[in-house]
């Protein structure tokens, strides 16, 4: 049987590869990349460097496929689902690569950024395939160091609080308030600075972008002063770079 | 001037160790290791293994301390700090350590477990330490693989579903209600079992103990049906090893 592994690879940092990883690319035969189009082909050169790194080139082979999702912001037509049809596309693109470049006793690899827990649509679009049903493999997940853990690593603090909650959640939620009942969020996949709302409260904030790699750039600071800043730092970066991975803790003082 | 690395070293299984934390390890002179007590000797004697399998021997010296906190179950009396008092307790056998057994130009280690941002006390007694004034320091944070990333790894499911929120919290928390506008919920330190209080409710569950380990357990399924499981399985444990690590993923679903 065909076998699968979701490899978490960091989100950054090459040194955050887990032992586990390391061990897992070295008994895959077969790696597939996504491209999710050049201005982000930084990160599929970092992949390529970590298999550099680790495995002994002739070792393995290296399928690369265009994602679908790069089609949607240049309106490409090769694949062109509907909205809300993302996954499914992903499905069939990754459905084909395993049923043409995987042989039937073969290791194939998806790497993914950070842990493969983190929103992200790997595992969801490999159960979505087994439940097609046209291709049959096994498949098992290495956890991976997310962008969560490296950003309050290089802060050098904690996601709680002493027996207190924090929550994970994106951008777009946070546009619809502040969480209920905890102090502690942790935004990803935040493209309008949703931070700046709440600048007028009593909050902290510990930002990161493209952390762990040699473009990181860390800020923090009680988020009246530092919000500005940020918008600063980012913009300035987003310009020079194209892109930019940003995630940020808020850390709200208890209003006792 | 000293300095003291916060190295995350997986919540088990030692191929978790990062590239990062290896170096790390390598490059400190003193490990500090706090002992919870006989009978989470398992648990020390995964660090001593960590050191043998990735340092020489010779290369750095091991302090082990008594940690204050196992006093409080054992009623003993060489630290025996009034409640809310632990944080201090520590602080005190930290500085301490680091004082007495640390060159000034020398690197000494805490091995955390897990991640040191979930639910640790290491980052917040070096802070404590340093506002105290009576040794100086620099310290720097390795993230490592957290129990709640092992957890959902091994059940190959994601932390959050397609662009929501999860929160990660603690059994306490969760026995004064099922957290509001989430349906994700990652719960630790639970020693009652909390997710019983829910098993009338639509919410699946994906529980784990020691893992990583070779005790390593796992179950999951609609909470009806797995919480009388999951609570034979882990009297059961509890029993035979004397303590418990536990960490589950609640998943509600939505009610609409
Ligand atoms: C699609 S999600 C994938 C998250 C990934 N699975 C993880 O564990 O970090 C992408 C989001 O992760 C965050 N992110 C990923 N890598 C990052 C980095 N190196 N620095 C800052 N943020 C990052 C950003 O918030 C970005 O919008
Ligand atoms: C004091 S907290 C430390 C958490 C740790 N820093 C981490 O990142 O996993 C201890 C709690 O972590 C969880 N835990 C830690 N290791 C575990 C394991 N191997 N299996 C299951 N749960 C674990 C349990 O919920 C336990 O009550």
């Amino acid at each position: 049987m065909r076998k699968i592994l979701v490899i978490g690879i960091g989100a950054g940092d090459p040194d955050q590869l887990t032992l586990q990883a390391v061990k897992a690319l070295r008994s895959t035969d077969v790696f597939f990349i996504l491209d999710k189009g050049e201005v982000k082909s930084d990160l599929v050169q970092l992949r390529r460097d970590m298999l550099d790194a680790h495995i002994q080139e002739g070792t393995y082979r290296l399928v690369e496929a265009r994602d679908p999702e790069r089609d949607r912001a240049a309106g490409g037509a090769a694949y062109s689902p509907a909205v809300g049809d993302w996954r499914s596309a992903r499905a069939e693109i990754y459905e084909r690569l395993i049923t043409d470049e995987l042989g039937e006793d073969e290791c194939g690899a998806f790497l993914v950024w950070g842990d493969p827990a983190l929103y992200d649509s790997t595992l969801g679009i490999l159960e979505e395939i087994l439940e097609r049903g046209a291709v049959a493999f096994s498949y098992d997940v290495v956890p991976g160091i997310s962008s969560v853990s490296a950003l309050v690593a290089k802060h050098r603090t904690g996601l709680n609080r002493v027996a207190r909650p924090v929550q994970i959640t994106t951008g777009r939620r946070l546009a619809e308030g502040f969480p209920e009942d905890v102090d502690d969020v942790v935004v990803m996949l935040d493209a309008h600075q949703t931070f700046r709302r709440y600048a007028d409260q009593d909050i902290d904030i510990y930002w990161g972008a493209y952390i762990g790699t040699p473009d990181e750039i860390l800020a923090s600071g009680p988020i009246a002063e530092a919000a500005p800043r940020i918008e600063l730092l980012r913009a300035e970066a987003r310009e020079r770079k194209g892109w930019i991975m940003d995630t940020y803790l808020l850390r709200r003082h208890p209003r006792d």
